[in-house]
């Protein structure tokens, strides 16, 4: 039976003493802890960072690339790679493997990342991330999280 | 020598009597007038709309589709039908094959498209789209438009 | 009403005087004459030529690059040039956009395209390629070509 | 550390009467018995009896799918399944993600995998699938099994 799958999205850029980094380590620790497999874009910053803290809490951590593994290997605590060549277009199949998902921060890839995760109805919670307001209709299904723990037990009722 | 292409992206389900798809259609109309090649998803609404414009002005239009055309042909108005069967994913190649974008309205498609053309680096303009803050930082790599003609102006300045 | 695509698929590492070029470069010349748009992969080689063929005889050209224009541009007899930056994932994106197609020698990224040419129903035409003989089960859904013309013929036909 | 992958492809029509379901499900137990993960299409046929010989080994099991959860859920001896919604473009991302590949039998689907892998420099191993032969050129990167236990020892020599 296939096991239930969490994506953290973030941006690729940040480093340790950064406040995205602590909490996608905190995100990623706690999701593992739950026993939910993390999945991630594999490279680094947040996707490093939540990786690392799954596997410190014996976790299972899959990555899904947008390169080969010769132009952009996965990081050091990715369990299984899935390399996809296709670019950005790999946010696409993010969203679609993944049960729930938390955006933390708010970059432009991570915004593609919340459009697709919306437009292809996969939940998200997203923390200290993106305002977003649509023009004359109420669009807005997503919930804020304002701490590490909170976006866990969202994304894991969410996930059903 | 490859000619340049300006994207009109919008909802599927907006019809003739709604802002979008007569916006959509003035955009379309104005663009191919000035030359240039239009690029839409190729199915419904402001897709439909913008194609129609353009070839009103004798232009062409190219779809990049996310089906195939059995599932879901392109709508009468385009050229060129591009079938990806990528679903969403195609979006990604949407904004790596134009010069420019223009976003019309919004939904959650629309959201991935605008975020994907950021992270591409494609110039993109707003039509009564998305309001968009990020936190912290200060990114808004993005214009905004007041009306059809002041779109395909900036648009087509973008493209350079 | 979109217009009828052929495929031409190809090595990209032949050059004028190799039979590939000429062979490709007058199915690229014919199929434009009688009125079809050439699809081909954008690069060099048998789709330089193919391409220049059709531009030759007034036809319309359209590529569907594995790259971007920055990493992969479009040869310069290419009118519309798709950027999927997919990789060769892109090649099942070219056999879901045409009519038919037309192989020519054999190299491993056209094995590919017939493969997936004929997993996706889409009419292929074999001219000096690959030799496939499928195991017990009796397999043979392609058509093999002797000269240009033919090929032609064989793919109009098929086109429907 | 990413982990060793190994593919498996072949049709998704066949039975567990079928020659191709007993090679497969051997393949995939020797495979995990050795510490390998298995990947597969996660469809039916020879990718449900690798995945369940796999399993039955103790092995994990990942699977690339074309479709969605909705439209194509992974078969039940999948533990994690990435959904691509590309339809048959995720042949390209199979061979990316995979040390070795090992063909059973020959459909359509199959040799487009092949082809795949020959291009993108994935050792391939068959059997008793597709006879290939290229025009001219010796073009013959591929290896032929004769039993189940000697496709996995070039397997897993290949994957290096």
């Amino acid at each position: 039976m296939p096991e239930k799958i969490i994506a953290v999205f973030g941006a690729g850029n940040v480093s340790e003493g950064d406040w995205e980094w602590q909490t996608a380590f905190s995100i990623g620790r706690e999701l593992a802890a739950r026993g939910m497999i993390v999945l991630t874009g594999g490279l680094g910053g947040v996707m490093t960072a939540a990786s690392k803290g799954a596997k410190e809490a014996g976790g299972t951590t899959v990555a899904i690339l947008p390169g080969t593994r010769k132009t952009s290997p996965a990081n050091s605590f990715v369990d299984i790679a899935i390399y996809t060549g296709m670019g950005e277009a790999r946010n696409a199949v993010n969203v679609k493997s993944c049960d729930a998902a938390i955006a933390i921060g708010g970059e432009y890839g991570t915004l593609s990342e919340i459009g697709l995760a919306l437009k292809g109805n996969c939940p998200i919670i997203l923390m200290n991330s993106w305002s977003l307001l649509s023009p004359g209709k109420k669009m807005q299904d997503w919930q804020v999280a304002e701490d590490p723990i909170a976006a866990v037990d969202m994304a894991i009722a969410a996930a059903g």
